[in-house]
């Protein structure tokens, strides 16, 4: 199961599966890798990425922070001029895409940037493996995380960790890396990739749904499911534009393929667009988790592409009509299902 | 579980579960009431009840017949007239709800008439149940069929049967009801009534999924069930309506709750709207069966209600849309969640 | 799927799959073959061929019967002198496998019987495919019928049929093959075999449940299920003799490798048996619905073969201990045992 | 369901549901409780218990321990006397029951001991909840772990937590207690008790399978459950006596409920058995986890009663006798049956 799940995340480093919410490999992995004064740039445009930031100064890095607005994006212009103008930085942490506020960071520039320069790459990509393009050997990223519950469609429960050997050399010379702990990485190098066997009872469950979802995406093929991400994401931004809806996104080629998230006007509360959508249609959106007064419209795995996304519009049309919002509703969907026909045909 | 399928029958009659699709106990009933040269008036105004008339002739009826167009219905004026004329009938065939062409018959009227005359009623209400008021004790109707798949939401490969002392009078009377065959209700009657087992090897998954189909009505409650089935009928009319779509039902009374049929031009062929709409917009549409050139926006079960419809309008006007006739989609979304948005408030 | 049940079948005539229990392929199939005054020859070894004789009476065929007890078995050298003496036989019916006395009839010698003499073979053999072996073709059997519930180990509610051209113009030259019925073999090679549609809407989940039953017995291979079978029965037997119980069946080589039936002594009811076998150890146990005092120790599917029998044989043995035989259970489990240890080895 | 979960732990206290299999629990709770130079009594009897030895130290501990054989279990006495000569204790950290070994420790007395003198008590109890009486409140026991898969039936991937309040101030007086952290026991109570959300996506279908399990042991009965395990073990040990196997576990009241295990001779090796019963029988037998040459009878959860013993005694001895061991497996069966009929008359 690491073969397929590096086939996902394109790569021939070792892949770890670690029991628990892709949280839970986040902070596993960015435990074994930072020790006491490491310099380390963390990119910040996301709750997410703020999080890190946290977790940094609790693990006695030395963090210097880039960051923007939770509606725009760290460019890689910003990284280098950084990068050129603090040279004892060590390693780079980002969000590849910041599921709440539908943003993405470009990896494939940053990425590259940091191999070249001999920089560790810590890549929280939790919701975009398959909702974007992921070269993990070719744009040499260090450490990435995702989970089997976004862009694959699998269920929550577990992390996917892919680790270069560069990597490993930090992390085994870390003292303060976990060992003997649900959080380390190296039990599970050495008891599982190492003796094939778990640290503990594994949930078989977990591990037979992955298996399913990987053994689906892999049939539908990589590329094509990010294509069909990529599809959602621009009939579901054609609809809302026709409606009348405004964009959370500042920047739109910073517009995620597995979120769209929208602005709401500031009277008018997510919190109470969520209640009713739910209550009178049924559609169940989420919210950014602080990082606004936005409705995400959601559009990955098994919801990305095809119908899915002319209910999201549908609903939160209709929804925002019915508090007063002024919206064509008809000409979104209108709009919506024409790229949707040209998608097609 | 024959207690809680007369609920739903709205019948303190002997309930029957038969292990086949709704068809084996349509057939099974039918032969077990008819002896030759009885008087049989059948109501034809589609094409199940077309069938049964062939039926009666293979099972040697004299066979009247009451036949309008199938996008038409058999008044309850006409069957009064009908049979103030004919004096001898000895029962009346007919379908409540004809599920390909949409269009129900009025038992609440025959079904009384036919009791106060002493005449049998066989009512083929598969689709029937749960989608419009049915109450065979009420009205008096002798022999009824329904089946788990359509307005109760479970699975095919079930005959649910109400039979009245009246109705066993006559099959115990009649030398031709099947006996000790597949097609027996006598042996259901007198083995699993009677003696509480089976005549053969019973599908379990089968009759737990009826079950939890008729647990879950229950639950909802009949007459709620049957407003949510109303209800999708009332948005999928001012959706079609709204869009530009012509109904198949010349009379609007004489439509059905859980299926809306619409009227296709005699330029485009339902197959080719049929076969675009699931390839390029994943939604399957069924077709008349024979009745004409129609396609069925069905709302039966746990599709009556919410948003199901208005998927099913938006797929259906765009796929017309795409083989060029001329429809505002947007104006019937808008419209069919205007209906739902006042339903819900 | 049909070509699936083929294989297990061993046939390349056509298969029929209706959506019913086996006893409605068994009563279509029947129906369909039988005309007035035909003289059929009638094997009885059991209940259930003592059943089809009854069916052959009500449709009106020149019933002549071969029967034995029903621990017992009908002989090829019985049937042949009978045919001999009978020229004029058209028929012969019978059961491949008795399931409720546990014995079988050779029909790979009334087989070829039949066909060189050129008299129709209608063989139910509903729990003796992949119990033993049965070669359609080769034997030349007219028409066959099964059921997935059986050693196939799927669910009941299918009738698996397979139909040789000769059968084929039995059933077209006679008019009272069921035609538009529930009955009708007819229809389903119209409407399944022919247009590749179904008669009336099919249960999805006993079609894929069949499937899927098929693609493991397949999987595993036609020769290799029935040797698990017969395994099954080595076992039992041998565990069973030093246990000290005794066989149902008379003759040995009459024994089915699906059911060990276990003849109880007379003052030990079947029905006391299987009652506290239930109720103390959680074991069911079937009777001989009608065939006599006995107890079956099953094992087809997958339940056959390996600890199963072990199980069925020790809760058998201890119930019948605690109803006060005679019996050594710890003798008879390490004999079976024994016998299950040089399989494996 | 924690309302559920602290049914069953049979405590007031607060109860956390963390996302992990039981030893997620066991190190977030341990690293909640430990400050570096604390002086913690740790009971060593098996493997588990060695590690808590392990992490204490990690994590800063004073750490002293009373060790016994894996065979052998930590006596209350011993305790009593260890806590006489040591006031200085603050906790006292042991296993209600160790899983590889099949031995219990008495925290009925030793609890109230630890509560009467103000000591801190941590409770490793994955397999003990259920399998034996566990009196959280009655017995003051502090901080208890427990997880679904192992009497309760369920699946792995949780861990069960109660915590009094006496921990609590504890933890939060802590600065090394985990926050905002996978380990964090800190974060669930203030997010999920106190908030009523996961701190993270949560994994639905654990949620779910836990809650299904709770239901099925609450309607049950505490007290049945932990019959069925004590009765389990009863006819285990009955049978394994009368075959001539040998126990582990040097005391016969420290033989858990849950697991009886067996020891081997020298020269038959556990895995060579365990190999060759899953090959040979299809039956899967644990090993000691380095316990010693060991092989674990189970009987937890759904297999704690009933035949499932019957099974694994007829399965162990038979393969232990195709390796050459002299034992009478048909005088174990008998033995274990006359107990079950027993029980069950």
């Amino acid at each position: 199961m690491q073969e397929k799940t590096a086939q996902i995340l394109q790569t021939s480093n070792d892949v770890i599966i670690m029991q628990g919410e892709a949280i839970l490999g986040l902070e596993g992995a960015l435990r074994s890798l930072v020790t006491p004064g490491m310099r380390v740039l963390n990119l910040v445009q996301g709750i997410f990425g703020k999080g890190t930031g946290y977790w940094l100064r609790d693990f006695g890095a030395d963090v210097h922070e880039l960051e923007v607005g939770y509606d725009d994006a760290v460019t890689p212009e910003m990284v280098e001029e950084y990068l050129d103008a603090h040279p004892g930085i060590e390693m780079v942490c980002l969000v590849a895409s910041e599921t709440p506020s539908g943003t993405v960071t470009d990896i494939s520039r940053i990425g590259p940037m940091c191999r070249d320069r001999g920089i560790l790459s810590y890549v929280d990509t939790v919701s975009g493996v398959l909702g974007m393009t992921h070269l993990t050997d070719e744009w040499g990223l260090d450490l990435c995380v995702t989970g089997p519950q976004k862009c694959l469609g699998g269920a929550p429960g577990l992390s996917l960790i892919s680790v270069s050997q560069r990597a490993w050399d930090k992390i085994y010379s870390n003292p303060a890396a976990p060992r003997d702990s649900y959080l380390s990485l190296i039990d599970f190098k050495e008891k599982w990739l190492g003796e094939g066997r778990f640290p503990y009872t594994p949930s078989v469950s977990d591990i037979n749904g992955l298996e399913a979802a990987l053994d689906q995406a892999l049939a539908e093929g990589v590329d094509e499911v990010i294509r069909r991400h990529i599809g959602a994401r621009e009939l579901t931004k054609a609809g809302a534009r026709a409606m009348g809806l405004e964009f959370w996104a500042k920047r739109e080629d910073s517009m995620s393929a597995c979120v769209t998230s929208i602005r709401l006007p500031d009277d008018i509360d997510n919190a109470h667009v969520r209640d009713l959508a739910r209550s009178r249609y049924g559609v169940m959106f989420s919210h950014g988790q602080g990082a606004g007064n936005l409705i995400r419209l959601s559009h990955m795995g098994p919801t990305a592409g095809g119908f899915h996304s002319i209910v999201g519009l549908a609903a939160l049309g209709r929804t925002l009509l019915d508090l007063g919002m002024k919206l064509d509703v008809g000409a979104g969907v209108d709009a919506a299902l024409g790229v949707l026909s040209g998608q097609r045909a």
